[in-house]
């Protein structure tokens, strides 16, 4: 439907604009009805969707309407599958139209920067590229259904530890390679309706009032069109906020905002043309809700929890399978053991908390998939909602395994370890678990552990057991999923998207993670996950994008369509990939660019490109990348833009990150060149790397080599000498030639180098 | 000699003042006739004199004066022995007497960031407390004779690579408790003469016009009462750094540097006041060195020989002794293979290159110590001048091992791999040393090297052989030093002063070094080290603290004078140490402290106590340790001082920093209560752990609990609601009670608390 905005919002009063800027309650946006203007309803995702019923508490944690509860973030991202995840989204989406949703707040994309952050389970990677690329579909498919999505939480939000009030400090490169990084390329991609603002402090200014992360490069250099929502309670100046680009306040400040907002405008420390801005962009995402709504939709929860079950399925990883112990016969006494099993652990705590339509019994479903061809016997192995050791279970764990074929365990993260909130202390599973396994693993040697858990653990056990399928929070059909993959009606085929470390003390952010007092330091810098492990040789015990099949694939023939390229072209990447097993599988190509060579601190490599493809026995199929400017570039504070340093460039396709099977080189051409400016402590070896350096002025040193003696003392020490030389800064050249150079012969050197290196 | 130094002064003109201020030459201060004020002569140390013959170049790298050899600085601090680097301080100091050496250059106390800075070879160590103790001994050592140091190179300079202009950034706490401690204890508790600041910048200040450091720290905080002088070349603005401090510019700028201070006097951009206050330093030095010139003073250089053959025998570390191998037996054939025993590498390069009075022949003094009892053969092993494998000399090699009972093989790294100038790239020895040690180690199972190099290194081959000495730079008497070790007559007695990852990337700082462009961030802070290691829980090769003995000794009965104190007390540790062996030895007794819970992030234990005890076969000791305030605080950056956390810190007492054979427990309480401010920011969890927070204060937030119905909100999540609450700001109790709770009543509030903290 076509209308006039600006018209609109020249007939509302202050009071109504000031009043569309934040909610009615703790849901709604404010009608102005006597303008047409409706209220939206947003509710809280991602992987389902969780709207209240009627008449609970206003901080929205009580009962919801039934939904589907899709794989939680954490595990989605596991199937880098783009085409996946956009389903999922547009089953979100149609669930959304059915409960007249407006918006839903999702998807998060904030990076993991330590396992122990208790939301990792709604995020999705520890890698930038992964993550955009998985909110981007995610975003396409919620909004394919005309439904908008709230891309959240805006930014550098990776830890739950004093949330409301932290301070991240990091650089300028870290903030743009990688934590902003997974919010563009969704944004620029998908343009999500709406972006959520997060709780904490970037560098000293809160998210919610952050002009340079709301407007300089949300609105204007990425383009995003759609509105800005705080975190629920994430304001802290209202006024400041929506100066800085912070349209909609949620949940209602009960009137104590909207004050605020008029009164600075009454001021005039607000004009009234920001106000009315922010209004233009509610209004237009408003409208677009209410013109996309579908009356009377519905949906078929069946259908949902089919999709549920798909996803789980391309979610879960498999990390071991010794002597192919996997997929197991469907013969034989087969154990299962832990109370998991019974009693699920399928998503994760908070606001993403969802009310599923239905959930299965992961027993009953392998009982189901074994049929009458074997026999399942039970046991709980501990105790849900305690940490204790209960010798009793053990033992009756131990005597069901013992008279079995296979022993399969659940184990993992109970809700209490992980939640919004609050971050986990440590990586460990619970004590009750870890003795379950050894002590299963003890009497019965074909063990597999199945782990049911929103973020990476510690598995000092896994030397003991041949099998571990890791089911993340594998939603509503988990048990479905779980019974077809260890059974071999389906094949495993996720591959991990965050590093799982040997031990806590290994990751990297440990030593400042949760940081101290309100401050956090991400020195780590852009080391995060794989980056890190990679740089610092530090062996993982799963690397990021690994995952096992049931069955092999081969990599040939990569192959780039030139050798030599400039950063404006695009580079056309192909290898092929067989499936050599006997069976039908998928598998996630991985492509990774590495600066050979390059004068500032780069990662050893980084994600640029992904492709899943299915492959029946036998088959092979050409995958396809394009890589462009950015996949080459770092970002150049000095420039203030993402630059490529000339040169060559590795391009790795990996199996995982720590299993690259085929390289080829190209050489990257920049398009900008750097002017160096020089000064009396630019060093000679500077000035000799410059070709402007012109060969006057080398004469000139040459004659002060000579003239001061330099070489000829240092013949004894070549090497010192040569280092003498190339870090002296040019200054140095008036003290060390003891009257020859003088200080205005240093001056005019300088002119004249500047003066070259800018013709 | 008693002199009026303000009257002298007074009788200065503004030339003769300003020209004080810079060299004569390279090496001489300037000499005021007429005003009786003597030129005194500064010559490069620190482990050697290093004065250069007359006539030779300005550069100062030509050949010097004949003057023994000690072990450089990083094997020097092995000893631990304070008593034997203040033997070794004197005898330097009576060379310097016999040279007409006012002041020796020396010592370097850098703290060793990276195993690959180029100097390490002449730093103490990777522990601030070791390096200062080992400093502060030199220095008490040469000035007991009369003659001045300069400690050196202050400050925060851990690298070669683009030293005389790369900005190392870190923060406050990193700066003081690990890169400026290392200089603080030496200045407190030895006063050198002068201080030597260093090429590089610090936070984007040159150290050479750094008022925090040369006038604030050192001279206002710590006391110092002598001058600073430029290092070599290291004056960017003279006027600044004059104005900093910085009293003495070196070399001679050949009146460049004397003019700018006149024009600056002359000008008023520079009070003569402070031109004064420099003079008044300077001449204070001049004088008393001139003061306490010994004429015609000699020294016995067998003596001095001895003595250097001492320091070697107490520096070198065992670092392997499977089957005890070693000590050796004097009998049946030994082969000596490896070019390094002919042509030993015993002293690093750049300024502190020695011309020593006599050098150990290594295979010589094997030689000597077997006498007839045995049979000595020798291989080259490698040509001492390249890298490339000589396969020949291999064959040569393998043939005399195989023909013996023993190898001993000498390998490291050559003089042009490590020197002032540069820094290494890698932490490996040269191929065809560890070529030749896997070679000779195939033929001959007891195999034993023998290692000479200034810093760190990988060892892929040691568990092909038994026994590893690490002998450093051991000086010109390194000869006899080995073989003594090697045999017997002396037992081996170092210990590391710095740790030996077990490769170069799990170096803390292996991510940032040298840095990028003119910039290095230590973003490992205050993790340098075992300080890393420890708390990473990265497995080193050997770690700090570690070295073996030809006996065993036993730690027992652990025990401190007081289980609780103030931080105005000082806590007296003793315990009890046994030589449990059969021969004669010293022991390292170690003392760490670790702050068993902090609110700031602290490394998990810090060397805070170390003595090195003699012990005849079992004989036993009492070891006394005293530890003050400081022994137990950090440096809290709020308060601009050294503070204490009331509360438990562990005493550990241990053999290395990775072996702590007992500890025990103080409660420290601090003398210091530091004061919250309450701001709207201040979370509910700040405010219920105030003791100043009244309970009028806590029943109102109780009223808000339940009005806002939070708490019964979230009782299927009371971990998420406990967390909740905690990390809520103030600020959100008006958001989230919706109209209860209002901002007049949140401000007054805050006024309460605060009226309530400060009473």
């Amino acid at each position: 439907m076509e209308r006039d905005i600006q018209e609109l919002i020249s007939q509302m009063t202050l009071e109504e604009k000031a009043g569309l800027c934040s909610g009615l309650d703790f849901w709604h946006t404010k009608a102005v009805e006597r303008l047409g203007i409706p209220s939206i309803l947003l509710t809280d995702g991602p992987h389902g969707l969780r709207k209240q019923k009627e008449g609970t508490d206003h901080l929205g944690l009580m009962d919801s309407v039934p939904a589907t509860c899709f794989p939680s973030g954490a595990g989605l991202a596991c199937s880098w599958d783009r085409g996946l995840i956009e389903r999922v989204g547009a089953a979100l989406g149609e669930e959304c139209q059915a409960e007249d949703v407006a918006i839903l707040l999702g998807p998060a994309v904030n990076m993991k920067r330590s396992p122990l952050c208790g939301r990792n389970f709604e995020y999705f990677s520890e890698d930038p590229y992964l993550s955009s690329e998985m909110a981007a579909h995610h975003i396409k498919g919620v909004q394919s259904q005309g439904v908008g999505t709230s891309l959240k939480h805006f930014a550098v939000n990776n830890q739950e530890h004093r949330r409301m009030t932290i301070d991240a400090i990091l650089d300028e490169r870290t903030l743009r390679e990688i934590y902003l990084a997974s919010f563009e390329g969704a944004v620029k991609q998908s343009q999500p309706w709406t972006v959520m603002c997060s709780y904490n402090q970037v560098n000293g200014t809160f998210a919610s009032e952050n002009e340079y992360f709301l407007t300089d490069i949300l609105k204007n250099e990425w383009g995003h069109g759609g509105f800005v929502v705080s975190d629920w309670g994430a304001v802290n100046d209202r006024v400041k906020g929506l100066a800085a680009g912070l349209e909609l306040e949620m949940p209602s400040s009960s009137g104590v905002g909207d004050q605020k907002i008029i009164d600075a405008v009454q001021s005039g420390k607000l004009s009234e043309e920001s106000l009315n801005k922010a209004v233009e962009r509610l209004l237009a995402v408003i409208f677009k809700a209410s013109d996309q709504k579908k009356p009377n939709a519905s949906y078929d929860p069946d259908v949902h929890h089919q999709l549920a079950k798909i996803a789980a399925i391309e979610s879960m990883v498999l990390l071991k399978n010794e002597d192919q112990i996997l997929p197991l016969k469907k013969e034989g006494t087969i154990a299962v053991i832990g109370a998991f099993a019974k009693f699920p652990r399928y998503q994760g705590g908070g606001s993403s908390h969802i009310n599923p339509t239905q959930l299965d019994d992961i027993a009953e479903e392998i009982s189901k998939v074994i049929g009458s061809s074997g026999e399942m016997v039970y046991a709980d192995g501990y105790i849900l909602d305690s940490d204790n050791i209960d010798e009793q279970l053990i033992q009756e764990a131990k005597d069901a395994a013992a008279r079995s074929q296979t022993a399969i365990i659940f184990a993992g993260l109970p809700e209490r370890y992980e939640s919004e909130g609050y971050d986990r202390e440590h990586m460990r599973i619970p004590e009750n678990h870890s003795k379950l396994i050894e002590a299963v693993a003890e009497v019965q040697s074909n063990s597999v552990v199945v782990l049911c858990n929103g973020s990476a653990i510690e598995m000092p056990w896994i030397d003991k057991v041949k099998g571990v399928l890791e089911g993340y929070l594998g939603g509503q059909a988990l048990g479905g999923a779980i019974a077809d993959l260890l059974f071999g009606a389906a094949n495993p085929c996720g591959k991990l998207a965050e590093t799982y470390p040997q031990q806590l003390s290994h990751n990297p952010s440990y030593l400042n993670f949760p940081g101290e007092g309100n401050r956090v330091e991400y020195k780590e810098g852009l080391f995060v996950g794989y980056r890190y492990y990679d740089a610092a040789h530090i062996e993982p015990l799963f690397p990021f994008g690994y995952g096992l099949s049931y069955t092999t694939f081969e990599y040939t023939s990569l192959s780039i369509d030139k050798k030599e390229m400039s950063d404006r072209e695009t580079l056309l990447v192909t290898v092929n990939v067989k499936n050599t097993g006997t069976i039908a599988g998928k598998e996630i190509v991985q492509l990774y660019v590495r600066d050979v060579k390059s004068s500032v601190i780069r990662p050893e490599k980084e994600l640029k490109g992904f492709e899943k493809v299915e492959l029946q026995p036998g088959e092979e199929k050409i995958v396809t990348f394009q890589l462009n400017k950015r996949a080459f570039a770092y970002y150049n504070t000095d420039l203030k833009d993402w630059h490529i340093e000339s040169g060559d460039f590795e391009i790795q396709i990996g199996k995982s990150s720590k299993e690259i099977v085929l390289t080829e080189k190209v050489y990257v051409h920049s398009s900008i060149v750097i002017r160096n400016t020089f000064t009396r402590n630019s060093t000679i070896g500077d000035l000799m790397e410059e070709p402007a350096a012109s060969a006057a002025v080398q004469q000139m040193l040459l004659q002060f080599h000579e003239k001061s003696g330099l070489m000829d003392t240092l013949k004894d020490n070549p090497e010192m000498a040569m280092a003498m030389m190339k870090y002296m800064p040019l200054r140095a050249l008036v003290t060390f030639s003891q009257g020859i150079f003088t200080e205005d012969m240093l001056d005019t050197m300088i002119e004249q180098l500047n003066a070259l290196s800018t013709d």
